[in-house]
């Protein structure tokens, strides 16, 4: 009998808004989003689900979305409950907490063609972003990230994920939201270390892409220490567009094993898990970035005008560049993370060093002594601002 | 600040194979497939997880399996353990076995370009399928379906699913493998009900796709109930044909709410459900499609002849046409089962009918009084072969 042979494409769009008081009724921009979905027969509901970490500090959240809705949305159903979950790693290590986000999508007979909200930091986005994928084999998810680095990166991405018995992200999927919407005011109740946190991803992909975007960065550390919303919505719609074209262009569900978005990643990941997540993603990368630029200067790849400026920029914005856990059990702790990103990426070892500032190249290998090198000349910096 | 539209088209491309005894070291279908995973720096793995249901009648499958790729697959490293598993519906109610084959994938370190393989009938495709799918956000799954259900329908398609506090299919994905091998001489171990349950889904197909591949089932229903095994394979291969052009040719990961697919299901499902899966699936879609073909019939959409010709063929499989469930409750039961498809699919409810033998047309609703009716014909036919 003849092989069959299957083949056929699957096309995904959505768009990523940037707004300002997304939930006041003056505000179309949802309200014209939900008009695209009036057909005949169908009665579509939404269910929102907040990051607790967030709702603290929006008192009246619940009361002005379900406002919108009653004013502005009303062909969509609201489901009665707004589901608060606790944000951080922590909600992606509670089975539970993910078994109960599927009971609430039967409970509120949210089906393939209702949404689900998520509104909150990059966590709760991966936890609820996964619980919609898999629930009736995907429901339409709307992302509402509440952090910087929610907003210029995963939050605009195609991932889920949740941790399966400690394993980081070892339960997950590719599938894209239907619509990304970042409130600039959003990020307003963010304490300075998320505010600065999701600065390391835009670093990290001007590095790697583009030399004008780290030198506007550079020219504005101040600003952003400073907290000056036109520079940071400015920071964060580049880094935004940087990252959807990067997945658009090239292999949006990683079949293949390049990850050219992981750099500063490994190390990143690593150092996390080691200080039980003390130690938050945005300033785990910036410290990844440190590391394997100093590593890429060693090797004679990177500058040393280039990396001095890159160690400043990051010192600037108020990163440490070194932590201890780095140098722990002889940094053999820390080199684990190597093979640890290996088998994650799967196949072959693949990681991004800079070859100058706006430009990476792969490699498939890191020598363990350099690494050690690397990380010496990081303590030695003496950017450590507070441990 | 300017919305950024995201736009990408992801490719799938695998290949259903056909073949016979396909783990004997002189077949080289498998060893020609994995040798198209041969690059540098690679370690790829594999982890076959078998169906006991089947395993109990090949008990030489392991050392087989071994023996192949010692043989042939040298450049795979076979996982050492070959996972058994329970077969039928009960796999995909318990939350510890999804549990212990995600478990299995970090203990023998599959990765994302490592092989999960699973043997076995439908429900255990779909649990196996599920856990591949969702493990390091998708494992490459290879299918090797075990019953005439599975070969010609739900393992060759892009779903997989498990069942969530009794809800059937309420957690799962749309994730296509990358490749099927479907081989005949796996189905001389299937009891005549297994055998006959599979052809239910090449009548549905045929019935709204294809007369002429529904007159050879009409001329051959002799040869298939005598279980010639020529006349079954091109059965299979025919159905899985239809099933993949369909996919690829409409809305594979089904945006939309239509579902042609599903003729016939709506009753299977709640029938499937009120009998506690002692009707098999492909036993319900029998007793489904004469259900929806009578009520076709009764308003005056479906010619007296065809709906004799398609009951008699039905009949002549050895296929029931009714069951007490249906009647229960004075039908409510069953009608009940309209609104949890409608559910399920999401947004409107939508019907096949058919208008005649190889054309069916989508309807929105259906009429309880008539549903009754249709099943009080069904009873009157008294083509009950064993209760």
């Amino acid at each position: 009998m003849q092989t069959i042979q299957q083949r056929f494409k699957v096309e995904y769009n959505y768009a990523v808004f940037f707004t300002e008081n997304l939930f006041d009724t003056k505000n179309p921009l949802l309200q014209d989003f939900f008009n695209e979905y009036t057909e005949q027969g169908f009665q579509r509901k939404a269910l929102v689900i907040v990051d607790e970490g967030f709702a603290q500090y929006h008192s009246d959240l619940s009361n002005q979305i379900h406002s919108y809705f009653a004013a502005s949305v009303s062909h969509i159903q609201l489901a009665p409950e707004i589901i608060n979950v606790p944000g951080g790693e922590a909600c992606k290590n509670d089975p539970a907490l993910f078994d109960s986000l599927v009971e609430a999508v039967d409970t509120y007979g949210i089906d393939r063609h209702s949404f689900i909200i998520a509104i909150g930091g990059g966590a709760v986005l991966d936890l609820v972003g996964y619980a919609a994928a898999v629930s009736h084999r995907g429901i339409k998810l709307i992302r509402i990230p509440t952090t910087v680095l929610s907003q210029n990166d995963s939050g605009v991405g195609v991932k889920n994920s949740i941790n399966f018995r400690g394993k980081k992200n070892f339960l997950g999927t590719f599938a894209p939201p239907v619509a990304v919407f970042n409130d600039l005011t959003f990020l307003r109740t963010l304490d300075d270390r998320d505010w600065r946190g999701g600065v390391s991803e835009a670093i990290k992909v001007a590095l790697i892409k583009d030399t004008s975007f780290f030198d506007w960065i550079e020219t504005n550390t101040t600003a952003i220490v400073n907290r000056d919303e036109k520079a940071m919505a400015y920071l964060i719609h580049r880094c935004a567009e940087m990252h959807t074209d990067h997945i658009a262009g090239g292999d949006p569900f990683e079949f293949g094993s390049s990850r050219p978005l992981d750099f500063g990643h490994w190390a990143a990941h690593k150092l996390e898990f080691l200080t039980g997540f003390q130690v938050r993603h945005g300033e785990a990368v910036a410290i990844g970035i440190a590391l394997d630029c100093v590593y890429a200067n060693k090797i004679g790849q990177l500058a040393d005008e280039d990396l001095s400026r890159i160690l400043d920029v990051l010192g600037r914005l108020g990163f440490d560049l070194f932590h201890p856990k780095l140098s722990e059990n002889d940094k053999i702790n820390l080199r684990n993370g190597l093979n640890e990103f290996r088998e994650h990426l799967g196949g072959r070892l693949t990681i991004m060093l800079l070859e100058k500032i706006g430009k990476g190249i792969e490699v498939h290998e890191l020598d363990a002594d350099i690494i050690a090198q690397s990380v010496d000349y990081l303590e030695g910096t003496k950017i450590i601002h507070a441990l």
